[in-house]
């Protein structure tokens, strides 16, 4: 039977590790110890679209943890380098699944372990209900496939994507997991972007070209401009984001930014516009749009502070 | 002695009526019944740059307003429509100065009258103390020339420099208004927009080009960017709105969008980046980062009726 490492329990953490639970032993790496306790006394349910009850073991001590054929790193993508600083070298004779949002977080994984890293793109979803329970909602796929620079062969991407099939999960090995992390990359960083900066969940607003002023015309503009730099980069999409763009602004969907900056929560831009704009001037073509996106989102993270700044300042009297 | 209407008496409308009504009869064309109680019963004052009192008559009636030689209109841009919609056939027989922010109000204005449009930019500021006191900040010009359509003649222009300057303000009359318009439009979208999306007043991160992620880029990059529109337009700048921003920087000044956006106040954008995007679009010329702040912003302000819509269905139960 495998080891499995779960860092991070959030939904999709939780959702993975139930799972997986099934199939191999499950250790969970998590940062609240109440967390921990909770998983190891009262093990780990998931209700909706899947129904059953799992036991594991949970620790938020990283040298706790025994080495492991498999981790999958769930944590938001601002928390990877944290984690895996801690605990990269237990994998040193596995592999690492990369489940977050965006582009660049296989790299930060791949300079903390000597283990072959894989690059993860999830569409699945899920609501945390509590530290022991998970509802499944969409049940769709992960897609998995080689982190080019650490050389992982394809047979261990597909084990990898057997092992999670086999825990009753959707999952496809691809030899080229690109494609697939740039569609969600290009669709996550415009909506992202757009709703965080104007307050409105993944609404009707996303499609509409109806006007001039009409969000639907700057979702598309994005959408192009990044599939531009998608294709600059040598990426041939495996899905277009603008579909994917039309079925979610049904949803009333608020995404992850817009909680994050309503909660003055350090945001995943970077691992999203940012990474659009940051490839775009590596590879040399032009990207006003989501490095605009980009910049406004890292602003209003930096009004933050600095709107604390000048309250000190008021209570204390003014300086000059 | 000349008649002359001031429409609007927030902080710039205050000023031009206080300075008036030393060299001519000024009336006040107010929207609370209260403000204009007190502007009859008190006068209006002005202190810090000047420092004096003048009794002048004031009205929230259309009706009662008589015919004036000159109208200024010094409401936001967003209320023009509706202030010169009552008005504009009293000044039939003279001159009105459009004395917004931006673009696009000159039009509207031509739209009800017969007189003559006079387009205006004024850079002096001050604060509104209470309806009949108001602080005279930034001891600056208004600059006005000729609205073209409306064939305003430049001596009346000049005439109409020399009765503000009388009052005790600064004016330049210009044969061509429209290099000294568009300096401060670009520098006032640029500067508004990025202020209400990042929710920073007008601080050093504006010019901040240290790095990849700092707003000075996206400043710098938005100003370039409406200077290529004014140039593809015809218009020479007056000033450098790169320039006009570096020094801004330094005063932490929140701009009115900000405010706005804080108070869910309609904004002026449509008269801001909105009017660079439409230029750039009648000319043929790209304008993706303005276009993308307009839209954004007009996102923005459509988050504040769907946010009730929303709070109205969870308040009555689900609909679906």
């Amino acid at each position: 039977m495998k080891r499995v490492c779960v860092v991070g329990c959030g939904a999709i953490g939780s959702l993975y590790a139930v799972h997986l639970a099934r199939v191999s032993e499950v250790w969970a790496l998590v940062r609240r110890e109440e967390h921990a306790q909770a998983l190891n006394r009262e093990g780990l349910r998931v209700s909706g679209a899947h129904d059953f009850h799992v036991t594991l073991k949970a620790t938020t001590r990283p040298d706790e943890l025994p080495d492991c054929e498999l981790g999958i790193i769930a944590t938001k993508a601002t928390q990877v380098e944290d984690s895996i600083a801690l605990v990269g070298r237990r994998f040193d004779k596995g592999a690492i699944i990369s489940a977050q949002n965006g582009l660049g977080c296989e790299e930060i994984i791949a300079a903390h372990t000597l283990g072959y890293v894989i690059r993860g793109t999830t569409f699945m979803s899920g609501t945390r209900h509590s530290d022991t329970h998970v509802q499944y909602e969409l049940d769709t796929a992960t897609w998995i496939g080689p982190f080019e620079p650490s050389g992982t062969p394809y047979s261990m991407v597909k084990e990898t994507a057997e092992l999670i099939v086999g825990g009753g999960l959707k999952a496809e090995a691809l030899h080229d997991a690109r494609p697939a992390q740039w569609s969600k990359l290009i669709f996550n960083a415009s909506v992202n972007g757009v709703s965080a900066l104007t307050g409105l969940p993944h609404s009707p607003h996303f499609a509409d070209k109806s006007k001039f002023s009409g969000l639907g015309n700057l979702l598309h503009d994005l959408i192009d401009e990044g599939k531009r730099v998608a294709k600059a980069v040598g990426v041939e999409l495996h899905e277009d984001p603008w579909e994917m763009n039309k079925i979610g602004a049904m949803t009333n969907h608020p995404p992850s930014m817009l909680y994050d900056t309503r909660h003055q929560l350090l945001t995943e831009v970077d691992f999203l516009s940012g990474a659009i704009a940051r490839e775009a001037e590596r590879v040399g073509t032009p990207a006003p749009m989501h490095t605009a996106i980009y910049r406004l989102i890292k602003g209003r993270e930096a009004s933050w502070s600095f709107a604390d700044e000048n309250r000190a300042v008021a209570a204390h009297g003014k300086v000059h």
